[in-house]
């Protein structure tokens, strides 16, 4: 049985890690950090009546695996202080995840303290670093938005399917993404009616899809990104329009799609036979609400022939598939347990 | 190993039990069935990729345990059916839930081919019924306000602490509770920014509110209860207003909440200590979206002394405490399995 | 043309006043002021591009009448020194609404600085004090809640249809009722798939109600009010229960409310006929949607004669009938303006 | 006084249309018409209380303009009818859009039996075509996305600032773009925690952006254009992406948007001050639910220099400038009505 600790509990993204953690059959929870130390449900009811309570950073012991739900800033030396300490690190903020120095700074506007920590880690994208993963001492969480946009391209980037550049991106998130702070955008009388754009270029995860998917296409991918907020609690949807490479037919395409995942136990290529009268009385697109907190990513698409153009819906819990979930799936990959070990809980539905 | 078959798996109730059946280590789903066989999906898209098929439902044969979520003149000979065949049954639906033959009559509009099996019939709220639901051939699983109503005033009923007459109760329930058939006050742009009173008086749950809570204060209840739907999708609160008997203060009537349920793994007593400075930081009421998609229920109260009332918040998931996860608990119960087995998933927050 | 003022232009309520007024045809604005100002769109995205600006609350000046969106601690004095530089004051918050001065002072936990003024107040429901509210300086708004509680019951207990003790309440309220000021409860993640009960007992709109309705009872009103956010942005809907004095049929009740309703131009009594089958395609009650942006309530019901109990349903917009609608309703009223000046737009759908 | 009729008031575009001619102050309303005639309020309860019945249509009768806000096909002949009748008539549908006869009738699938009346038609873009539409008989009413596509790119491409091919766009809709009518994805239980990618290619209203774009740029425009409905009731916010030529700042996309716009009374320009601090409080992105229920579009957008992209940002209320409100202001301009009459309601907040 492993001992993990969830370093910053309170959170969206804290909360959920205890609450995959809490059900996994394989540990133990060793300790959850706030900042005002207490009864969780404080922060989660849905924890309410666990009697478990939050210690203080500072309190944090070592053992086996460390989450860390905390600001960038304080991610960067609390993962050497784990790590030095014979912890394995599991970082599901931003402080790892590029390979560039240079880049980072800029995009995060801060001197990166540990950076030699930053070219050890391990991106955590298993169906792309699963071997590094199972050998890593420190994984870099990819971003929400991320892993989506990841999973949904890859395929086609690495059998040359479609252009590397330009490829355009809008991603629509549920205010979960915001986080648990206050802020105007996520104050319901003004999100509740309303689709809030944010982001519109500069969105921080475009310098994580650009990495990533330039390796996998073997040249330069340029991510032209922008999010939005919508008011769905959780969950989001990544559109990406891409341009083919010749002839690509829809069917070629989930091909691919299907090829590249045929091993992968949380990523699923969806669609649904036309009816009879060929009418799509049941929409071959995934549906968020299907994947909302578990660790699938549910990928569709279409081809539009005429013009020129095939579009990838990638869908995912941005705590789940796209956060804590999947951090606990790297996890596992990295203590040598079942991949799938605490992940299988179906979705929902409604 | 149970065998459980699901009559009527693509409505969202049927769909429920059979989410909580495959998750459910000691049953192996015998079949589902729908009136347009086919994929699962296609009805429940959290399935996809499972690879189910549901089957007419002239094509079910008999197994363990069968879950009938079906309308009510269906159930009534279902029941009879696969009882017959040996099985034990579970009734999601209403067709056996009234000790009185007229009064059922009257509000179903049906003649009760099967009136012998609905006076064999546990009422299945393990709560109140658990020895009972231990020995039975046939659950009638309640309605789902009658399931909050229920839980959170049996204990204040069976202590007197309040007057059994009058009770009203405000019912707030998530369009899930409306079912998978289409209509007007559950089309979004009816209902999205909208709350839509029905049943504002008459509600047929009332009479399954009254039966239970009348033997359960040994003297008649008269339940007033008006039903609304509110723009969540799943879960319902209940807004039970009771008068006391006597001098009540908030901290007896959670001490005798807390007493009756002591034992209980699915109803917990809601309440958050006040914050230092005597504000409610955190709200010491339960949370909906904290139970939804669990075989959780959760009370709270409070007590206003100067003009005489108890309010008891109760709050459930329609399709979960209030539906096919507690059809699951009378199944463990009926079949000597461990009340709590595949039952406890944690709820989400957010 | 009339002179107004807004001050505390920046929350919703002092919004909503703005945007009324500037589509009355006899106002012209004097000013609107806000602790930070600037331009109005910062906090009203409607008003972009009209070139309004904000002033600091020091810098307004007198006009001939001024709304006061402000808290009410800042309401005591403002009124004073308004009325005292000759101008009107319409408070649409609630400093000047109780005539209970220890009532008062112990409900808002302040010393009240210019109880003379509360004695002066009209108190601002045009459907029972019209005339007095022709003649008053300073008016004292009604809360939202009371508004859409006091014109749902006055005509039945004028009547001596119900009792006046005990009458049972859940107000249901959308969230810009709790305001612009960011709070947990409002977050969007915490509510976007919630209900949250909140003043279950001690809401301070209570004692306006009983004011009012013993008044028009003529005899004590006790009122038993619990409130409930739900997931809508504006609106709420008022469940009332009543017990019946006698013998009372529905289309007794619906008539004593026309009859109450007669004249009024913002009330009305909504009612739907009942399908040829018998079944209520249509819903007989009032939907909240209807009357969000306008000075409009709307009042539907039903009786439950087998266990005796009304149930009174009545929906407004908290800052518009139940707030900045019915203040310049008000402010037509003490001007000699046509009542519905300004006030005629009608509801949307969907 | 102009009388008007709206041919297919059931629905929500013909009741947003009836809503604004009634408030309309140089119009009386001559008819509305239903298949199933009566009381409105069955269909639209936020005209509850005006005593207005729809007829049947073949009960109307030729008045001085007719909305058609009915099904494709019936649009056809009922705009022959009026227009022989000596009516001018203003099509809220799709029957006269597309200036190429084989790509509507491929589009729509039915074969044109009007087709000089579609040569005939003006597309009713008030920016655009102001001119054409005064002398119009016949007005084709352009599409909601089409609305919002077209006024966010039109000065860009005339002023060829921007590529007119690829432009890729994702277009965001409230449920009630999808109609009155009843479908599963409409259906609260599954969108309202959801979003639902449908017409991912081939929507309809590509056409006539394409059409119009492309006559506005003076070369072909291209247009890769996927929608998805998005769990808020009205309004539509439209995300274009499109490739600079040549070196393109923030500032001069916003000067060539603001320098076309200058006169026009219901477009604007959408931005707000960046803070002192430089950061973004207040967002300088427009807000769809500022718009709804107005004949208002709001336009905002940003550069990405580093990798050349430009993002518009247009948002309108699919029934609103996107449909029966624009469809009013086409009325004013065929019939020398101020061009603003009836129109100038101002969005509300929240």
């Amino acid at each position: 049985v492993l001992r993990a600790g969830v370093l910053g509990a309170s959170g969206y993204m804290g909360g959920e890690a205890l609450r995959v953690l809490l059900e996994h059959p394989q540990v133990e929870l060793a300790w959850a950090t706030s900042r005002s130390p207490g009864p969780i449900d404080r922060f989660h009811p849905n924890l309410f009546g666990r009697g478990i309570r939050t210690i203080a950073p500072e309190e944090a012991t070592p053992c086996d695996v460390v989450f860390l739900a905390v600001p960038t800033e304080v991610s960067l030396d609390a993962a050497a202080r784990f790590l030095e300490a014979g912890c394995k690190v599991i970082d599901l903020g931003s402080a790892f995840r590029l390979r560039d120095r240079s880049s980072w700074e800029k995009t995060y506007g801060l001197v990166h303290s540990q950076w030699p920590l930053a070219e050890e880690a391990v991106y955590g994208i298993p169906e792309l670093h699963q071997q590094d993963i199972s050998k890593a001492r420190l994984i870099a969480n990819p971003g929400c938005f991320s892993s989506a946009v990841i999973l949904g391209l890859a395929p086609l980037l690495r059998e040359s399917l479609i252009e590397s550049d330009p490829i355009v991106i809008d991603g629509l998130s549920g205010t979960t993404g915001a986080g648990a702070e206050l802020s105007r955008p996520t104050h319901h009388p003004e999100i509740g009616n309303n689709l809030v754009a944010y982001n519109v270029v500069g969105h921080r995860h475009t310098l994580e899809m650009e990495q990533e998917l330039s390796a996998v296409a073997g040249q330069p991918a340029r991510i032209h990104f922008t999010s939005i907020y919508v008011p769905i609690v959780r969950g989001i949807l990544s559109v990406c329009h891409g341009f083919p490479r010749g002839n690509l037919t829809r069917a070629t395409a989930l091909e691919a799609l299907r090829e590249f995942y045929r091993d992968a136990p949380f990523v699923s290529v969806y669609d649904l036979p036309a009816e009879p009268d060929g009418s799509w009385q049941y929409l071959p697109y995934p549906w968020v609400s299907a994947v909302v907190g578990t660790n699938h990513c549910q990928i569709g698409l279409d081809v539009d022939s005429q013009r020129g153009r095939i579009v990838v819906l990638s869908v995912l819990d941005s705590i789940g598939k796209g956060g804590a979930h999947v951090g606990v799936e790297n996890m596992n990959l990295m203590f040598g347990l079942p991949r799938t070990c605490g992940l299988e809980r179906l979705g929902t539905h409604p």
